[in-house]
């Protein structure tokens, strides 16, 4: 991320991180590691795995849509300076709930 | 939505679709019937319709709301040699729940 | 807000309002008393309080993690004609659900 920023030349704008795929999640936390199993945890109770209406197209990952739903699947982060702009805290993650095909992160950087 | 960003004429950019209303939800997943059922009954299950402090001002929506903050009511899409840049079983989709006011989304390009 | 975007200048364009801690949120909704205590206990309901792994590292606010992640860190504002384009009632609220720090949100337009 950071040397997509440098490398776009940007010093003031937006950067968008997204996920092309509906069954994953990014996200901005904390890397605290009991954090993100707690952020797992609640995933799934909320969007637990189950019976789906979706399955009937012959698809078992319906629960991973609803995380993508409840978690996000983008964010947009500030370039100052010609850099990320993010809190002390801050970190970009991205969660995998499907995990069976390659996927891709678009990362969109505009600005001056 | 492509047919706007084609007219805008911008190459490589961003577009912010927004709803402009709070009991709505503007969010980006696959178009398949199935699943679009199971988000309706997954949003009715963790928002339920239901008694909210909201109705006590003359509304009947509270669930509306809450369903807005569930699913997000905006998303953020690139735009890449003058075209959307979604991944292969992406759809940008539009959820009413409210039904009783003509609703608008706001779609907003910028980039160069 | 306003005040920024004006100063900014900017005529068209987007402004990103984000937290820049990962304990609170960032979201459009309606300024209604009633709706607001809805929505604070509804994110209660669906991220309580409790015991979670992250308060092994000696945190105590894992449910603001989660809470914060269900409401939404960051909206994206266009700009038309030199000012916010919201909808007639939306209004942008920041939510605090730790309170233990001095917490800083970014505002950041682009545009021309």
């Amino acid at each position: 991320m950071r040397a997509i920023v440098h490398r776009s030349g940007i010093q003031e704008g937006l950067v968008l991180v997204s996920a092309m795929h509906i069954t994953a999640a990014v996200y901005v936390n904390d890397d605290e590691r009991g954090l993100l199993s707690d952020i797992e945890r609640w995933a799934d109770r909320l969007a637990p795995p189950g019976d789906y209406a979706h399955h009937r197209s012959g698809e078992t990952n319906g629960d991973a849509h609803l995380k993508n739903l409840l978690l996000g699947h983008q964010v947009v982060v500030p370039i100052t300076a010609g850099d990320l702009d993010l809190g002390p805290w801050e970190q970009i993650f991205y969660a995998e709930f499907d995990g069976r095909r390659r996927k891709r992160v678009i990362v969109k950087a505009i600005g001056a």
